[in-house]
């Protein structure tokens, strides 16, 4: 096996995912994107509520990673409105998927069709087919429902989750557990751990079908905690998390070791009260990559979602550099060298 | 030259520019529709409201028109939301666009940029880049702002347009003036006779253009009356309205002669007061071409606009067919035969 020829499975969504399939694109074609399809909050809960069709956020920013950099459609799918009654807040790519899911008769077919038309490296899968909420219990008892609420909260955000759960229960997308089985080398973050990863664990057959896979597997941790879901972790608490809900299964992490600017820290603890991820990780049981993974320089604001939010966050070159190094040793042990 | 070569210009709007395209399109890729910017009602009119854009209904009926039948894009651009608060009513290829006139800076270039992406065969052109409201002044001196409560009155409707005007004016979009200058043949209707096909002429230039253009010109008689705009009108009063504002320049004029269904006919009547136009046509100064020009059997109906009006429409190969005669003999005529 050839590194282009090794599957690699990305699961997680929002904008950790985004970076990930950003930088590996350019390496490979072979990849697959697992999102999670439980999004409550903004415009892929009004169209969730209004069409009761499963949100399109996740899967649209995963489809614009894989898709050409310079398209004009890309560009599309990631506008925004700025205005208009019941139109300002939604994106394109999001009416756009509703509209094939509503033609097509599921979001599964609309991301499908949208990856053709799009033209995209690779694919997209939803981790479900199924109308499933999201529901949080807190170490004080509280109960949350929605992923939008657990996302922001208006309750303390000091509070740790206890234990998070899907209602109803959600079957596996078929396709979706056979690139898993399939797979070569699976990766799961960066990206919100309750919100955006453990949500594909919690899907029926999925946290099985990955620790049982003979794919190796990889996480790369936060750069920053998550007031009101990882408020207060360090990168082992992510670590086992994770693990509680895939099982002890990782077999490589990744943290950034670049030092982040001060200034920035501070503007994020003044505005989110998030702080950096501190590095406590000591690789007993998994293969350590300590790196600069930090995207540098002023980062673009754009009139979309995707990268607005994070002025701290991973370079998708960096990351894909080091997660094809990890493939070419998956390469070489695979032929016993 | 040959009827592939000649330049076919199709001026109008709406349903009945369409179903000229449609056909057409099988023909030749020599084709420009050139269309009515001064749309005011429905999502069109919604967009342009909150948007501050041209709207963007005719050139969405345009494009489809000139794309692929069988391309899924296709249908998603001619995709109507049936539901959502402030989406209800909206087609995506609406809002597609408007994202693309706000990324692009204009609706010209939004067109240009949507028939590439829609692969369309010819190309469409807005008739003007400039914001204008139609103005129509009845024979009781009624005065009337806006293509929607011009197309859809709350007054009279058995009142007559005196005159109709733009308000401010409007100057010609270049490239169109500049098609209408080097085409062979420019089609105008069928289509409502003030409110898709006039307002092109009202703007600055066009009828001069038009008038002065070495092209042969050729107007398409409606089926219909319409209520509100022409109630009562034989066909003689839709050719004294099109010469009135286009200038006496005919040279053909096309009209179907097969008997419409009584049944439909009733129904018309009874839903909308709209009667079949009655043929009272001497070609004194054209060629009258009369033919079965109806499109037969069940006519299908759609989620989206196009055709839900138009139990009674004409047929796009009928047409195609006899307008491609008088292309090829324009083209004889070129030659010299």
């Amino acid at each position: 096996m050839t590194s282009k020829e090794a599957k690699i499975v990305v699961i997680g969504g929002g904008t950790g995912t985004y970076t990930v399939l950003r930088g590996l694109k350019k390496y490979t074609s072979n990849l697959t994107a697992i999102v999670t399809m439980m999004d409550s909050g903004g415009s892929s809960g009004r169209l969730r509520d209004e069409f009761g069709i499963l949100p399109p956020g996740d899967v649209r920013q995963a489809l614009i990673a894989l898709s050409n950099e310079s398209s004009l459609l890309r560009a599309l799918f990631d506008y925004r409105y700025s205005k208009g009654e019941g139109l300002e807040g939604h994106s394109l790519g999001n009416l756009f998927l509703t509209a094939l899911a509503e033609t097509t008769g599921g979001m599964d077919k609309a991301v499908e069709e949208a990856g053709t038309i799009l033209n995209i490296k690779g694919r997209v899968l939803p981790i479900t087919n199924d109308n499933s909420t999201l529901v949080a219990t807190y170490e004080n008892g509280l109960v949350v429902e929605g992923e939008g609420k657990i996302d922001e909260p208006e309750h303390n955000g000091e509070l740790r989750i206890k234990t998070i759960s899907l209602k109803p229960a959600a079957r596996a997308y078929p396709k979706s557990l056979e690139a898993i089985e399939q797979a070569d080398l699976i990766i799961m973050g960066p990206g919100d751990l309750y919100t955006s990863l453990i949500p594909n664990l919690l899907v029926e057959g999925v946290a099985e079908a990955v620790e049982k896979s003979k794919a190796k597997k990889l996480y790369i941790i936060n750069l920053m905690t998550k007031f009101g879901q990882t408020h207060g972790f360090k990168a082992s608490n992510f670590v086992t998390e994770i693990e509680k809900y895939a099982g002890k299964c990782l077999d490589y992490v990744l943290i950034n070791d670049k030092t982040l600017p001060e200034e920035i820290i501070k503007r994020y603890y003044e505005k989110d009260k998030e702080t950096p991820v501190v590095d406590d990780l000591n690789g007993d049981s998994y293969k350590l990559v300590r790196n600069d993974f930090l995207a540098e320089g002023p980062i673009k604001r754009k009139s979309g979602d995707l990268l607005k939010r994070s002025l701290i966050r991973h370079d998708s070159d960096k990351l894909a550099k080091a997660i094809m190094e990890i493939v070419e040793e998956i390469c070489a042990e695979s032929l016993g060298m």
